[in-house]
């Protein structure tokens, strides 16, 4: 795709997005200076409008992240929620279950740390992992993970009803940008640390991964919680990109400061 | 107390602060100039140790916020932690318990949400509460919370041995600045929603309040978690104080990145 054709974000629901045409280098036009600048100002509003989710308390939000290792999921959170303080915006970044977990239903884990109403609760990945690593690694049958895109549907579904807005950003990075940004962990000793023999072991899983995305993009990509997909193999098309569909949604809810207590009106304090 | 005199921030274990000769409005000779610069340097050496902190994960790190009512909690951590990313910092802000939390021991509530190594907590209000409002509003006895101050103690010296640093701010206030703080509260309508008639009923209270905060200061003031008694009149002081006091800890803990697994030591990735 040439950067002058518009690369959609967002798919009409259930919409088969084929990622190997998918341009992870796109930009829809946008120069790196032009979304800097925009950034600045988003992030500012992002604060704004995250105190007034929580002063409004009527709403929760939660930011679902996900994307194939070295997408970017940290340094997306990190710019995007530069501005916003962290009282009532939190991260949970899930790992491998423990006992304890594995020992509940698979949704258990990720429905007890939604986020209250006023709050803003980013997944650095979620339960989606159960329909990529579970399926990808064989750690369950497919007739397991067949039926875990409805389970995920039904869960978005109820949590906006019941005033949790769910926002989703699949971070879409090409084979060569992971090689560069594995390559820089191994290389960097202040990323060392970051690395894992068993990323490369990942990496060979690269196009069962895609299908799982693929899959993953279709099926749960739905008009309550629809599905953004971002090209991200450039770092500042990426963040404009999520913090404006985060400014976006917000300013769309109507949020307001709570009325006084007409009792409080005129009051002086002795 | 002239501004040319200083006010220690800390004092030695179990010395009792007179808060009625405390300068809440105390600056130590600072201009609000000096310590507004300063201050960008601070919140951006603050990110850095929090990234190494995150990076080393030998330590984690609990920052204890108690003051009055108005006193400038949320305004210290959303100023204090500007430029920290919201993974690896979290807030946590302690309401009235509920009934759950009353079914356990005092201190359950607390310790379950201790941040986990490579992290920082802010506890919002804290433990503290069952020496102060606890103590003040008779909802426990005198036997009761007298030893709870030895149970903080111990809690806070097994943290310690633990990898869980334990900071613990003070925001001192005027009487005079918490007027005008909740009248603002009553005048502002983007404020109005943090205003609750029970405050004026809190506010009767302030006489109670010094005496249970001079105790705290003096029986938790200890050496391996002592108290940082700051004057909190002035925002940009308050500020300058917690952020040069948290990066000084923090640079003394001989943080450093994790050396990479002589393995991972010049793959190439393909």
């Amino acid at each position: 795709m040439s950067n002058g054709t518009r690369q959609p974000i967002v798919y009409p629901p259930h919409t088969r997005v084929d990622l190997r045409k998918f341009d992870p280098a796109a930009t829809n036009g946008m120069s790196r200076e032009e979304a800097e600048a925009e950034l600045v100002g988003l992030r500012l509003r992002l604060n704004e409008l995250q105190n007034m989710l929580y002063a409004d308390a009527r709403y929760a939000l939660l930011v679902v992240l996900q994307g194939i290792d070295a997408a970017g999921k940290d340094g997306t959170i990190n710019s995007v929620f530069e501005q916003v303080g962290p009282i009532g915006c939190s991260v949970v970044s899930f790992k491998a279950p423990t006992p304890e977990e594995l020992a509940h239903d698979y949704l258990w884990r990720y429905h007890r740390v939604m986020p209250e109403r006023g709050h803003i609760t980013i997944f650095n990945r979620s339960y989606y992992e159960a329909v990529l690593v579970e399926r990808v690694k064989g750690i369950v049958p497919k007739a397991t993970w067949e039926q875990r895109y409805e389970d995920i549907n039904r869960l978005e579904e109820y949590l906006l009803r019941n005033g949790t807005v769910v926002m989703k950003f699949f971070l879409a990075i090409s084979k060569e940008e992971q090689r560069e940004r594995l390559q820089e962990r191994i290389d960097n000793p202040k990323k060392q640390w970051k690395f894992r023999l068993g990323d490369l072991e990942e990496r060979k899983l690269w196009d069962e991964y895609l299908e799982a995305f693929e899959d993953m993009l279709e099926r749960c990509n739905t008009k309550h919680a629809p599905w953004h997909v971002v090209p991200a193999d450039r770092k500042w098309y990426r963040d404009v990109v999520v913090a404006r569909t985060l400014v976006e949604k917000l300013a769309s809810l109507g949020l307001r400061y709570p009325p006084a207590d007409p009792a409080v009106l005129g009051l002086k304090v002795d």
